[in-house]
């Protein structure tokens, strides 16, 4: 039996970014991860152009300006934003500007439209401005040939709006890692089949397929296999050709339990398969022929436990992500929590910013069977092997479920 | 103009939750919102059954057991998961028993296998029990009859998993909203297409796409009208068939915006157009014929704030969140900040937990023009209307951005 710490870093030294690109759609590309630094073609904004609604002015003709004594400008042409003025200023003169437009020849800043009246082909203007006032510079936000997206990048809302920008029509991502799922159990029966006696339906495939859609990865639906050697190994052969393999139940100290045998058979390189903690204690991890293999324990909580604390963070790796998907804070808890020393528990809670600090509180019994308490939780408290009784109030930490 | 505050209340007035349900299969319904109560037709788990891997026997049979005095038990069957014992058991036997093995008739616990030795057709067992030790009950985490999930609720994984177990392969969830997003203006020019003189790429249209998508609304992209009434007219019309209409720029005081006048035609009921903060002031917010209709700001970092403050929480709302989606705590600020009185200022920031508490800096320029700032936030820092300067270390408001 090895310690969490330990059996997560033996993990994530066995997995590698996928290299596989592909190249989609910019809008397409939303919450993936770049797989080439985007250069600026050119500049943004890619003119000199009007912050505001009002007059491009030359500073210089409005000084002394005021409510009292308004300096009065020639209006010479109204300039909508798309549009390029046909002249140029030149002193006692204005353009009227829009949102947008590019600055005139001449101009050098914009006096805001309330700031001013205007009277037939002149406006009253009643402030000094300086130089660039209410002027966005060309390349202000982006320099041309500057990185404006490093490799590696997740591309969120903003990115998708600047490759829009940037005219970047098409952008290489990473390919999302094909992550199989495979239920074992002669107890299963399938979500809409009668349920016999003795026989229980197959939930964990779905709350790990839908762990899975959270990551990014693209879940691969295997379905049920039998406690049979023959049928074990069809389907693991199957989840072989994807690029992670979860295998729910069958992998314990049980006489029934086949699929260690059958993993065996298949040249698995097994690297541990019992974790200090709890739930989920019975984890296996290995590798066949380079497929990460996780043998996931058959209780719903241990199983969204074992995939929260392992299984994501490798996906995550996986992806090319910079970090590893745990969001911990420190809570306090609510009550008073009694735990087996040598064991790193995790405990479904709900966890809230009250008062300026987060307090944390489990939600309810927490037998590994429980798919309530983890249905309504928000949070994971995550308290160390070293102590047996943590009072309340005690500062945890505490992960935040998606 | 209007503070942040009754700006909200007034879009939040005039939005009602979605009442058009689909029912889908149950996985499909991950981030989706149920339009049922789900009841349960089933106990979870169906029948007592082990917790264990070992051995179900009678507790009164172990009384005295120990490593020095162990009892013999006889084994008279080999139970594995998934299928029911044909013996029951009576004084001195046991059952080899698997983990979700339903419990022999006669047994009232299961040792662990650890704490057991076998011998040909008898099992050394040295240690004493309490009745229903390693037993879960029929219904200990879900009794049938019972509401297991809210109408309203999200659905998560851990209830995906919960809709599996019962069986429950179709669920009644909430219709996504249609949100019609429009960009207008003559500058603008499409992704792919050469920039003339004067002339930007759409791309607020782009970044409103992805932050609609991260909602979990759908949608959909009008292009770009021009500023001519009749373009727009056609355009906006379609927009009023979807759930929403957002209308990228054209809503301000500039005298070539015509989407005011174009709207109005259409029997807009304006409600407000513009809001004391910064960025985003030039926001309206109207009715025409119950589609609720939001005049976006042009600038590319005023769109995106706005929908965050404004747009999102409306979606949220027709989605039938319970929440307004604003995930908010109190951060120090790392720097000091002047700002103008009478405004509340959202600024891009990275805020980061630290020491036990979070910190948050802005990441750079301000200006609303400036995406990057934006691309590169984790949160928004909220400064209230009242504050001039804000010193460093100060806590602020942070929320964070998806």
């Amino acid at each position: 039996m090895i310690d969490v710490d330990r059996a997560k870093e033996i993990i994530l030294n066995e997995i590698s970014p996928l290299k596989k690109k592909e190249r989609l759609n910019f809008f397409s590309c939303l919450n993936r991860i770049s797989a080439q630094d985007v250069k600026a073609k050119e500049n943004i904004p890619p003119f000199n152009n009007s912050a505001m609604d009002g007059f491009a002015v030359r500073a210089n003709d409005l000084i002394g300006a005021s409510r009292k004594s308004p300096k009065i400008l020639e209006v010479i042409e109204d300039l909508p934003a798309g549009y390029v003025a046909k002249k140029s200023i030149k002193a006692g003169q204005a353009i009227r500007i829009m949102t947008g437009a590019p600055m005139p020849k001449g101009a050098d800043a914009v006096v805001m439209v309330e700031e001013t009246r205007s009277r037939n082909d002149t406006v009253e203007i009643y402030k000094e401005i300086k130089v660039g006032e209410n002027v966005r510079y060309a390349g202000e936000d982006v320099k041309k040939g500057k990185v404006v997206i490093k490799k590696g990048s997740l591309l969120k809302s903003g990115h998708i709006g600047m490759l829009a920008s940037l005219g970047a029509s098409k952008v290489k991502v990473f390919k999302r890692p094909k992550v199989a799922i495979l239920a074992t159990g002669d107890e299963l029966v399938n979500v809409d089949e009668r349920l016999g006696p003795g026989k229980i339906r197959n939930s964990n495939a779905y709350s790990l397929y839908s762990q899975v859609v959270k990551t990014g990865a693209i879940p691969i639906l295997l379905g049920i296999a039998r406690d049979k050697k023959a049928d074990l190994k069809t389907k693991i052969k199957k989840g072989l050709s994807a690029d992670m393999l979860l295998i729910s139940g069958g992998i314990s100290v049980g006489k029934y339990d086949y699929v260690k045998d059958v993993l065996k058979g298949l040249g698995l390189e097994m690297k541990f398969w019992r974790v200090a903690m709890r739930p989920g204690k019975p984890l296996a991890f290995g590798i066949i022929k380079r497929t990460p293999v996780f043998g996931l324990p058959g209780n719903p909580v241990s199983s969204m436990v074992s995939f929260e604390v392992f299984v994501k963070p490798a996906i995550f790796k996986m992806l090319g992500r910079k970090t590893d998907g745990a969001k911990e804070v420190k809570a306090a808890i609510k009550e008073e929590i009694i735990k087996k020393k040598g064991l790193r528990y995790f405990l479904r809670a709900k966890t809230a910013w009250q008062n300026e600090a987060y307090v944390t509180k489990t939600t309810g019994p927490q037998g590994s069977g429980q798919l309530k308490s983890m249905a309504i939780a928000n949070s994971l408290i995550i308290l160390p092997e070293k102590e047996e009784r943590m009072e309340k109030g005690r500062m945890v930490t505490v992960r935040f479920l998606d």
